[in-house]
């Protein structure tokens, strides 16, 4: 079977119940989360075998976090224990015309200490079919850019496929690095970057216009880049979502239909939900549409569970493609 | 007073709170439920007598699940102990674009072991004004169908009406027989069967193709059927539904409105409301199409409320019937 | 800063989680609530000085009805202890085509018991800017309205607007006094009246059939009065509204866009919060437009957030009438 | 079966979970109380016939409060539906050295305005073999003072047993009249009086200094009195006590042993579930000795039991009195 | 690393919150277990490599079961999906004087359909160094009776130690066999043998008296036999316990301090624990007496933990071997 | 009235509901929590005015955090929002034989960027008559410790009796100084020192073996000093404690009697609460024997309370006191 690296940063996610405030709450609901390590728990419940780089605490927590990931079905031989924290984000759960809000204290996890110096990534890699990763991670520390780089180069060495969710995120990037002094080389060591205009020009520190123009420069730029893919959604409400995707080649664009999304129970881990099953899709011989529409149908599935992950079966999102979910199943 | 005699078998119901999945609870929140039960719940909730026939094993929770039909306002005089498990289901509730889903662990319950061969029912429907029973008891054991044949044998010789929902459900039916050996004897006895044209193809294993024909066919083969009722539902998702039902005689046919329901929370159990609700009306001397209608309005009702049984006044029922519910009552 | 008093009863508020019918639940969620001290609360959310003027019964509940009035930011110097008890109200939350309902149980309260005489008001609000009071509190008891009048009187002495909301409850009214008798001088002494054609009807057993014949009435009669405000809520579902508000000056009407909202979560005190958005923009120097569409998103948000009160900033609310609202806020 | 009648106030019990102090709490569980319907639940766990005298508001929860006494097995004939509110009681649970603590809200219930007048008590009796009241219900209102003496009376016309827990409560006689005005009559109709010394004194209004002048004067002014029963009751903390009982009659004193109990989990109720173990006892025909341990037994049981009522068997108690109790029953 | 092997079936284990009796709860807590497998996930806890060997049905709460164990950090190559139910059983914590009370349901479960004729166990044995059975998994059903033999004898033929702790439950054993005619030849395959005269008679359907008895009887007709392990615990109440233990080999016999045990919050799982301190202790070369007080350390920490399995460090037992523990470990 | 002031760092406190551990639970609750808030918690609670002193990061949870001090009574007038994070613990509640633990995670916190020279305490301390501090502050950071020392000073200046809990914490001192670097001159500007022979070593890098060396050294070498006071705590288990307090002065020692603590729900806060009982009493003039009960009292009774904040009156400790608690109070 083919199997996935994926490597990130993994939170304690501290949720007000019953759509409570976070100034009112009297108790947290807690998941572990973090957008890479979701991507990794997606492929998982597809069946597929991943393991996952990164690093916790040395404590009942940390260990908790480690035996979440084993119950979620993803290998855990590259998880470290190292001084630091176990970042936390704090998720107010909005609704209706009340937007979700997340506090996030993540500063100087022990995962941001971590810069992977110590593993032989090429000799790793032999076991594995693709890598994942995103922009949160060299966004961290500059040990976390090393360790992103590190992995990447051996992918690279190695022609496995790396895909990269660029995944900008604005109040990162305090270590005194720019965007765009650590992520292009990391972009050129991909070989599907996921991805909208804003993200690429955060990245870059550009500013294209129109998606045209990203497509155009990066395929010039980039030399392994095979597909840029993004997701469109609009936003009538907290609860209530369009949601649609692309993915562009070289010489080609393919999209899916929209997909309208009502009574919506956790936004957060769409966007992971949706690269898990466009990887599932690419690296199991599924044509690009069939991906993408798999994607797009994971990431709508996620807005219905509770948590940062992906629980479903390929079936559910069949149905929700086809329109014909909703009734009780027996 | 009119009292009436339902039959069948009452499950534990075991759900994930907060829409969380099966496989990522820690907790299940707990009520009694079933089909025939959950009918005979209504029309007590609507003020009826009624006596519910069944069987549990002689343990707390079979004993607690007594006390519950007790605390609903239903006569447990025909409430046996015998040995046999008390049948389980996991529900899980879905939202949005993700089903509802049910796991049934519900094999070799004591209720499946009652043929009901200890009672003289003609003695005992002595008190009745009505039976109505479903297609799932026959499905569940010959024990089962033989009790159901027993009971409304008797209410045949006693000329009391007897309504039937046929609620065809694949996944039973595996003690050996197939539902067109047992269903249509249960069918000629029965005055008002509550079914479409799919529960009558299943139960006579035919194919009728439009509701016409089960129309035609039924009233030329069941000398004592006076109706024949359904709803139609659409399943815009698992939170968003379109109700309508409607009752055909042998010489006339009769609707309801549409109704849009949106942000269900409990979508199990509905269409037992729409049984009582409309036995309340027929009972009780209201025209077809206000039983029609208040039963429709059950349904509707129900989808507001967790668990499985209505819980509900008429003057809610008519607010809604008159689109002037939603405002907070003081 | 600016500072205003409130007056009026605090309930203890009792309702069933998770969607369930009074008569099914086995716990409450509690909270403590109020009209005007909720437009309290609003104003203190807001960053507001106000002061609360009510009074508890002298036992573990009262002292924590106390705190949470501190809690909430509001001055607790007009606090009192006296005999009687803490109201109750049971509120079931209804959903879809199911209404909310209130079960009220606040007779005899220790705030009715209290008539205001120990305290010369003229002399307390010198520190104060503007007083809010409703009609839920002379409709409680001769003394709540003695209570009511005492602090209206001292405000029109010392020329401090007043604003009242007229909240005309059909369930009170209980003490031999008819509306009629008590309300209209009350509200001559109001600078700002909030409520529509219904309320006026039934304060002054008058019958307009128009909102134009209210403020021409109204404007003509009342010479303290500077507007009359009242929202229009279309009521689609217990989980569906639209709403709207309009301010009318002597010679001008003012009036929002209407805003549709779904997946309301909590009805309760949304007229409360747009009081207090309205109250906070017309003390802060905001136009009418202003701090009449202030007081609608006010409204608006308080629909996505359980409990009585309003939890929010400013720029949510701006947010919600710019439309933008329902992305997560990182 | 012998059947047993009971009269009282039913009320809304409502605790902070999980130890905490009513003042900081935001929920609250909720069942049922009252100490004669706690009896009659007992008698009916027992497998006894009960009928159950009482009256609720017309509302939800009052509905709701008769449903629960079906629940609890007990013939609901005699519950009324009246004017005014249900009672209710708040209880924090105590723990180690901190006492439980209860905070009455019961004043002006439906109960309290029911005097009994619209019964022929005699006629209703002819079914019943045992009357159980409690010293509450006289201190509560004139009306249920009516009402507790018609009920004797009729029991004393017709030769039934009457049974009559003093419970002596100071914070109730507040409707103008001394115990000492009402009780004696009641007390002089009553055939089992469950009561120590002090509430002797109460009732009284006298200052007996020892059980024996106590015994001694019931005796000799009492002509209906067959028994005296009281427990003795060592509070070494609010999670331990020492329990014991004592039967006196005319000629004869028989006790229980001591047994100690820890890790209390609800004290509330454990004395009407003596009483109900007692009158189980004594009107099946067990020895005053038998009757006396049995119900000691159930005060035990019921320590352990949280909510109001007594559920158990009488092996379970039978295992406490012999000292067997504590490991896994499978 | 050393590595065991365990096989056993696993359940659904459900208890009401909060001390709660099973008829009177309306959720239940979830967790799952069974005896070997608690004993795997004892060891995993103390960083052993385990895998055990199992079968669930092929729905989501027997892939929840899966990954609940991968969660554990057992090994579960060894998990089949097989026809039949998931176990359940229902725990009613005790308290005090209530015992806590257990209800199985758990006929035709997967694992009791499972033979493990389809695998070579004597190939799979190869990386492994310790098998650890119980007496409840022959008493399922001949295939588990089967399952069993088969590992057992691969187990002696690759000279790899056996414990197997007799466990047994009256209960069971409802295929048409006694446990004399089943448990001998397992007993003979076993080195280490935990089990008490009771369970020794039981199985043997011998009638030893003493202790004695048994060990010179067990030692002189079991070759494999090496020792045999048992815990003595008095019971003051559901609550509080006392426990020791002892082992005994051919020539010598070794005993642990008796340990007071009081705030028991969950006794289901402390001989697991036991066993799973024992075996650890063994296997990693520890002295008997070592190991037999870890033993017994790790079941009386278990006693504190919610739950079927132990959550704990080797640093937590000794303390509590050395009475050093209840202060708080900052 | 007099006033206290008190200074320190206030956490964000996360337990695991029903004494799970960190490892296995769910879901948190939460309470806000900090040693000199508590103690200024306590204060407020008996009715006195307190200030605390304290800096919260700008967000909703450091807003919540300062409601919470309102909540309990405590003026925010010295709270500030500063840069930085807000603190977090975790407690996991042991029970018998397991401790409970404390995971910190509360390194760069807002508070312990705070050095209070933003305040001229002289002219602030004007409306204070007593100061609260602990050897917690000076841990964190050189910024807290200058704040301590500046509001020492200046009670010093201003002649305000200062009182002081040693609390040292071996996981603190984590910014290059040492304790005995830092407390001697606090220590020295403090009239009243709780604290132990442990502590006095620790902070003063010292080696007392007996309390009388700790007592004539202290006496000897600070000025200010008034009162050394010390608890003495046996543990026997996690639930089961016997406390008891002594006061030294230059010429006097004065010791309570010891009491028993069984069934401990909450232990965190106790120390504080003595503090504050302690304080309570001296400050208002109680003798030192009753101010040293007094804070026994209040230590005890803490122990029942679950969070870290005392919650009870003078009347409930007195019977404490008089070993007259548990018992129902009605």
């Amino acid at each position: 079977m083919k199997k996935v690296l994926t490597l990130g940063e993994i939170m304690l996610r501290l949720s007000p119940p019953d759509n409570q405030r976070l100034a009112q709450t009297s108790s947290f609901n807690m998941v572990f989360g973090g957008s890479e390590a979701n991507v990794a728990a997606g492929l998982a419940n597809f069946g597929m075998e991943v393991a996952h780089v990164t690093a916790f605490p040395e404590h009942d927590l940390g260990e908790a976090a480690k035996s979440n990931l084993r119950k979620n079905g993803i290998d855990t031989t590259y998880v470290k224990f190292l001084p630091g924290r176990l970042g936390v984000y704090f998720l107010e759960q909005g609704s209706g015309l009340r937007s979700s809000k997340i506090v996030y204290d993540r500063a100087n996890s022990s995962f941001s200490n971590y810069d992977g110096s110590d593993e032989n990534w090429e000799e790793v890699l032999k076991e594995f079919d693709w890598v994942h990763w995103s922009g949160i991670t060299p966004a961290l520390s500059q040990e976390s850019a090393d360790l992103t780089r590190r992995i990447l180069e051996a992918a690279n060495k190695s022609a496995i496929p790396v895909s990269g969710d660029l995944n900008y995120r604005s109040n990162l990037w305090k270590y005194g690095k720019r965007p765009d002094e650590i992520m292009p080389p990391l972009m050129e060591l991909t070989t599907h970057i996921i991805g909208g205009a804003r993200d690429f020009n955060q990245c870059l520190n550009h500013s294209f216009h129109a998606s045209e123009e990203v497509i155009t420069f990066a395929f010039e730029h980039y030399q392994n880049l095979q597909m840029i893919i993004n997701t469109q959604r609009i936003v009538h409400s907290a609860s209530h979502n369009t949601l649609s995707a692309n993915v562009y080649t070289k010489n080609s664009s393919i999209s899916t239909n929209s997909i309208e999304i009502q009574n919506i129970i956790d936004r957060v881990g769409t966007g992971d939900a949706f690269a898990s099953g466009l990887v599932f899709g690419l690296i199991n011989g599924k044509s690009i549409q069939e991906s993408l529409d798999f994607g797009l149908g994971a990431a709508v599935l996620k807005h219905s569970i509770p948590g940062d992950v992906l629980i479903g079966s390929e079936e559910e999102i069949k149905e929700i493609l086809e329109g014909k979910s909703g009734a009780i199943k027996r």
